[in-house]
């Protein structure tokens, strides 16, 4: 049966520094590198055997999957990048401080824009090097599909049809996936998987270094179970479709 | 224009024990991991900028690979992995220690296993572990095109089509590409680059941990130079064609 495993990256420098990060290709922390050695060790540990795997274009996610991979002895498995599957893009505040934001725009706006589902912060300016147009990596990707700030329903725009295109028609085909990426971007996709709500999936809270395993059935698309592997570090899921 | 880096990894377990090797999928040591490491650093100073990479499927060249990328800050770029770019596989020799290997079959019949073009080394059993046929990795290959035992020219017979099918056509739109593979599926590649005939290819020897880069004119294909980028490191290269 297809199995599913969904893994956030762990710490980087800029979680550590309390900044907003996005799209800003920012490194893991050694904390951050061996939160990525322990999701492979559970991973190895649960008999996961992934056939394929999916991970943005930020090195955070992709160290992750490289410490993953080594950590199964599977680096030998196709990978694919997206930018589809980046963080949500935090527009004009990537590289704010948090607290600083709070003092500057109030307590509230700054939790509207964080936690709210459709209010995008502000865009970054075009000619600002946190810009996608102005970082290689985009080059290939259309002009207009680039965005300059998303909320989660934006982010949720762009990952839904890379999901539906790219990840789900192997699962179909009874593969097992690993996607390592982003608070939002697998947030988005718990969303589609579980169908929650716009208002819920807000309150649903992936954590790092600790993979989401999901048992689904032959058709690819029935969950027949989900579970964080290090229990002791768990957050709730939503109920299963 | 387009330019092309082939990277052969460094040192693994069975190097330094002296074993031969193949397609047995050994890690790296921590001297290899350092000569990977410095390859990065070596094309980081030269300012190349692959766009896209191709890598075997084992670990040792894949993790040069990933440190290289590392050392680049272009992890993002796609990657693919190809069997085809595997170390040539060295049949019933793999595993053994090659000081015992010249005193059972004699350091004549070593040598011709070792430097003849055509002539390779004795198969290992379809039942056994080296075999490819009983690796997942290789669950995907048609049965009849996995090798039991392969001289440089049977490497080179499945190098090529992956050459010209997969890597020249991107060359020839003018990506820079860096490939990260193996002593012997290198030596095939730059047999094809440099067309080197069959008794001179065995003398080239491309050495681990110093790029070779060459930079290609237009088309793609023409080679207006090639380098070591380690030049107290570097080895005789063949004449340009």
């Amino acid at each position: 049966m297809p199995q599913l495993a969904l893994i956030r990256h762990g710490q980087s420098e800029w979680n550590l520094q309390n900044r907003f990060t996005g799209w800003v290709d920012v490194d893991l922390t050694d904390e951050g590198v061996a939160q990525a050695r322990r999701s492979g060790e559970l991973l190895a540990k649960a008999g996961f055997k992934p056939q394929r795997a999916y991970v943005s274009v930020l090195k955070r996610a992709i160290r992750t999957l490289n410490f993953t991979l080594e950590g199964l002895d599977r680096l030998w498995i196709p990978v694919e990048k997206s930018w589809r599957l980046n963080e949500r893009h935090y527009g004009a505040l990537a590289g704010l401080d948090k607290d600083e934001t709070r003092a500057k725009h109030g307590a509230d706006q700054v939790k509207i824009w964080r936690r709210s589902f459709d209010t995008p912060p502000p865009p970054v300016a075009e000619d600002h090097e946190f810009h996608p147009a102005n970082d290689d990596r985009y080059a290939d990707v259309p002009r207009e599909l680039l965005p300059a700030a998303e909320s989660l329903k934006l982010t949720l725009d762009r990952v839904e049809p890379y999901w539906t295109s790219e990840i789900l028609p192997h699962l179909k085909k009874g593969e097992t996936i690993a996607v390592a990426a982003h608070g939002n971007s697998l947030r988005a996709l718990v969303k589609l998987l579980f169908r929650v709500g716009d208002a819920e999936i807000m309150e649903v809270e992936i954590p790092t270094g600790n993979p989401l395993l999901i048992d689904l059935a032959e058709d690819g698309t029935t969950i027949l179970g989900a579970r964080y592997l290090d229990e002791s570090r768990a957050q709730p899921l939503p109920p299963l479709p």
